[in-house]
């Protein structure tokens, strides 16, 4: 290590997937600069509360914690001697609090106490900006959930045409997605708490400058910073990092599932749904690439390694790790922004959206009607018994595709079929099944 | 791919993790042949019920679908050609049924509405081992909470000596992280759902052989089977397989916590506590080792990388995904097996750990009092002010260090605080903060 | 634990990736009960070669190593008490041996010796079929690139059109990551060492029961094997586990690449590709899956955790790791089967991959022509001027698709383009660039 | 996304583990930009060489591609709309070079190109400062290995004592690891290709310009920037990805179990080594934390998860992927900061690492002599025949705990064991086996 200052800075020139969001400037070192200030002071009003500390001392202490008056690159510069931004925080906000309230700053209290702390409240805020725009997602998907309801579509398993479906299914599907991630974001929102332990999570400090209720205290602090009031100090019990990396690495993948399906509806040969604004090409100017499903695949192929770093860290020994400690705090920073990015993205998305019904029709035909064969032999059974009617389709599916010729043609020239009403049974648009109502279901759910 | 018949057998050779365990037995093929069967029986069943199967089918299909009526190396040697075991199974059941109810076996179904339902069926099964381990665990925890309440022990941050706690506030915390997994596991146990779409979702093929209502068919279904009813099938809205990834890496994480603690404190220099029966060592007849625990770290090693690969395969394309699906199959039981079997040995772990107080008392004294410096910062300060004090107390440390003495002797030299009473300030048994108070208030919780 | 014995087989039904194949075999319990026993028989054989044991016992060893002397499901129910399977066989190959050479049996060694030893042995076996199946993959292909070296299709970018490219120049891609992963694994194969360190890695008992030179003895021993002799026992010098982890997940990486190919271009609207022998379904007869690329898919999604578990566990404390040790054998026999299954799955697909060049003709024709306008750029810069060329591009453009007409014909009507040769240059199967180059240069590599 | 520009900067507040190093600012986004620039002046010039463009395009693209010439904020801004920072750093750069060259500015080329170039070129030059601090840290521990040559200790396995071993031969393990990096990345290093391929990788748009020679090009190309050639465009064929992620997911691991070591040794109950200068604490004077092994570890904790992303990544499909691309950029750059970083904290670490050969000696006592028990056995056996000696040592081992007496005492009251000479024997500085001749061996390596 051989310099004194950080020799980098970064601003996003290889993060597309989310440098632009909001969640970007609330995941920001400033922020998490904002964060550990704010955890400062509210620890030592919440002292001041109990009677701890002067009220002057909260005040001093709550006046001089602004990111203003600090030097991000000199507290980053000082980091690594002891491991961590607390250390060299602490020093300056003590000296900018000065004599006689200096003393208060940090009063009982260790680095980690102040760095989950922080980190809470910017998983708090990034959050929130997550379920805004999951909720705007969301709306989009209904609205276009309901306009096709009964656009009819190819349903493809295994890459190969199936039987039909419909957009407004799928639009549905993402949208039930999207309210899974909400209702498990809400409830992890709700229960990040505020960290207070003291040097080994027995609070003994405090207690040595004379507070007499561990709860009292916690609770007190916990509320100046509108955090869950933890029942223990989770120092080496990480429960609302692994919480986080769970509904954090869900979302990712919920969105991932939106994007690689416009992903594949976008393809030139599908061509049934486009994006709004697609990234252009100067050499190529018919190409409109999908950019921002594009980034959103990439976030979702990101975050479950990130959120497995996460998981790993539970396993943190004695009363703070040597090691697992330090390895969430990049982590968990890069599954917010990465989700807080995708969100916002995906927002625009399906905002802008464009869904082609004429595409999807053309392609019901793609298979020149065998898309409906499963129907066709559900119907044709009683006709003309289970294995006649399994034996003519198969020989006519081949026929279909050797002789280029619609199943529907080859079925009327069958006179075992003259009673058989074709029109309805060949039409992939009259094989949706329950797709409609399914769909109904769905969007009744809020 | 040159072998006609599976050329293998795994009974748990490499598996000390899992292999004895309960949850093997529930996760092993033969358990998901019977989780498969079941899930047919209960499709005829369900249709029955509904008036879309005659009652002698149900019955039919309900006799054949017994694991003895079909060769599990069978099966699996046909499992590769199209991709999954249904194909085969259907094969198999529907010949065992034979004429006339053949026909109604896997009628309208897709693979995957077998082969997730068995699926769900299966982690449920392993889940309910787990929660019974956890509990046992949770409670063999409390047991020692409550044991040692007032057991003081040094405190470690980065594995150096801090300030001391209690075994009793140690134990509290493992047990809260088990309360904390009973909490996750249970709440996705009762949420997992039956599996009900048709060839892409639509539920078609069940509306061509006659249902009117998707709904009330997939309710009778998952009746059938003690499953939830899903408001829309999932085959490519995987929430029920990430959140079944989630609380199972986070059970595995709770339970590496518990071990990495038990394997330090277990360290030949340490001992504070020992497994109850150590793997032994016929050359090495002095050794002890923490066989449990070092199979519980490595459970907590490998869990997150499958709870990541389950995550990724979220982005599922379109109706049903070409390898997104498959690719969960393993991970998942290895999840499963991995946490069932880590659970079953954290549960006789914690009942038979043994506690050495004795060491713990030793440990306090070996940095020759310093463990309650920060203590005397607190308390030395208002005597000497706060700069005089700190100054004493880093050349004190310096001098215990070198002199190898106590800090308490040299403290009792010093002039200037003739009149504190040393005794209680330097006993790091009296130091423990509000270890005793956050134990009982952590115990209380249910 | 409550099971006396392992309570489950597992014997393929949900590994359709590679339950099949001959990686299979040799990764089953019964291979590496074979490798441990062979790695104690070489054990004694080597020290008999030093004059530290009587001939009579290696020969008495040998003979007596033989699988079908021992029982897998008991070995597998004494595994987890000292979590590890040596233990047991190496009690009951003494009880088989008897006396009077039973006592040469695993003398000087520990468990980890021979489960190391072991392990590498099934590594190199199962290597062995890895790079038998990636030599006839890479054939096959070098055969596709020469035979469609001139074969013109999309390039597709961000899943768009972007300019053409040629199907020889694809299959010599894939090609190269064949040989580049053929290359890895070779590198590894042939540095994989036997372990020899007894207890603690200094070879220390060999020194107590007469061993002079642990150079000799190591290398005798690994002499027998036919692996490496290691410079140093690497009890927790892990790099052979690591180089394992790093060649196989290349190679399930470079299969994934060719399996996302040919999932794409099998695609119904696509078709360019199809695989000989799809998977079937009953219900859709027209439905010819993808399956073996499914499966590649499958495997190359699970590898990489697979591989980060084990890059995880390098870190291993001590001189034998309370976790970091036993948490590798799962996963890297877990590779070894994927990648052994999928490089099986590989040869086949490409062995029987039809391609069909009349729709990649079709396809290129799926923009109107556009698919060449990064040629008409450079092109007409000349002949209009650039920025007038670029105006006119994505006017024609956009025309082109509004009223879906061939840019060709649009051009045709330009009164500046009168003298400019259009066939040729609005020909997509003429602007294939480098491709055929490329394509000739890539087969000189061996 | 509603922001203008990029509203965040990160300059390392959350990074100890990297934030300081020299490996930060050829990582930073301005190392980056200058990278990217090389790579499109490069192209130019390669050009020119071969008479595909003016030399003088060349010279005054490469006078204006200087970072000074341009603003991070403001590409980083645009990089979201087009998925990457190459489209706005071309538009700016043709605007500073004007008229008339402007139009020579990645003439031919794709975003790809100048991206993945400039990818390599970023990572040779970290991996230059990595192999620098990876060879100091080498030297460091040959010269430990050398000194403690004889310096005997425990040899521990899952946590208890084992036997004994020396500080030598454990820091010629570790070295012998550091020179498994070495030698890893050396290899990768020099086979980092520059990327050249056009819109889809046939170079069509170069020979639309008039190269005539794809060959000739791409090495002019490469040998400007002193990168390898590759035999084929690599836009989806990721090989030197993977390789990267290979190399330093090893190099994280071998630096996380020298980590893991120290963190162990360096435990208040064991203090047999401690870091040169700990990180303090200002309330715990006593306390010297192992802060640079505890920084390495979290970095050996995140490594592998970053590694699998890339390797996931592999899977590339079409001639550009949707996503498998864009997710590469941070997780590479993460890595090589990584390890870039706790390369140079382990060169520091080992440098000024203290040893203490007295608590080794303390230590190897811990078990009461119980330490040379295997070498008891191997020693006593011709004497009490193998029974009796093992039943003896059992008991003795028994009655050296019960009784709190040194084996050596109770041996001597053995009558069996008069003529025994217990001195040599019991000592377990005399029972480290080959560890010399392995260190000696091991420090040969180069």
């Amino acid at each position: 290590m051989t310099s004194a200052s950080p020799p980098y800075t970064d601003t996003g020139l290889l993060a597309p997937e989310w440098g632009l969001s909001e969640a970007a400037a609330e995941t920001g070192d400033h922020a998490y600069l904002r964060a550990l200030l704010d955890a400062e002071a509210a620890l030592t009003r919440a002292q001041a509360a109990l009677g701890l500390a002067p009220a002057e001392a909260a005040a001093a202490v709550t006046e001089a914690a602004v990111p203003a008056n600090f030097g991000l690159r000199s507290l980053a510069a000082r980091t690594p001697a002891g491991g961590n931004p607390v250390i060299p925080l602490v020093a300056d906000l003590t000296a900018a609090v000065g004599e006689p309230y200096g003393p208060y700053v940090h009063r009982g209290a260790t680095s980690q106490d102040i760095m989950d702390t922080a980190t809470m409240l910017v998983a708090v805020r990034t959050l929130e900006l997550i379920l805004a725009d999951l909720g705007r997602t969301e709306r989009a998907l209904a609205g276009l959930a309901l306009e096709h309801r009964d656009t009819p579509m190819p349903g493809r398993t295994l890459t190969q045409h199936a039987v039909p479906t419909t957009f407004g299914l799928k639009a549905a599907g993402w949208r039930s997605l999207m309210l899974d991630a909400l209702d498990r974001i809400t409830r992890v929102r709700y229960s990040l708490p505020a960290q207070l332990g003291g040097a080994a999570g027995t609070l003994a400090a405090f207690e040595a400058y004379g507070a007499e209720d561990p709860g009292a205290l916690t609770e007190a602090y916990a509320r100046e910073l509108d955090l869950a009031t933890p029942a223990l100090p989770w120092h080496t019990l990480r429960t609302p990092v692994a919480d986080l990396a769970g509904c954090l690495a869900f979302t990712a993948g919920a969105l991932g599932k939106l994007a690689v399906d416009v992903l594949t509806l976008s393809r030139t040969e599908i061509g049934e749904v486009s994006e709004g604004s697609g990234g252009g090409s100067s050499a190529m100017p018919h190409k409109a690439n999908p950019v921002r499903s594009t980034l959103l695949a990439a976030a979702a192929r990101r975050a479950p390694q990130l959120a497995a770093t996460l998981y790993g860290c539970l396993a943190a020994e004695d009363e703070r790790p040597a090691g697992a400690w330090h390895a969430e705090w990049e982590p968990l920073r890069d599954l917010l922004r990465l989700v807080g990015g995708a969100a916002a993205h995906a927002a625009e998305l399906t905002d802008e959206l464009r869904v082609h019904p004429a595409a999807m029709r053309r392609n019901l035909d793609a298979t020149r009607g065998l898309i409906v064969s499963e129907r066709l032999s559900a119907a044709l059974a009683p006709v003309l018994g289970r294995a006649r009617a399994k034996e003519l389709l198969t020989e006519l599916a081949r026929r279909a595709h050797e002789e280029d010729r619609p199943l529907r043609e080859l079925l009327a020239e069958e006179a075992d079929l003259k009673g058989v009403e074709l029109d309805d049974l060949t039409d992939p648009a009259h094989y949706t099944g329950f797709a409609d109502v399914l769909t109904d279901r769905a969007l009744e759910r809020r």
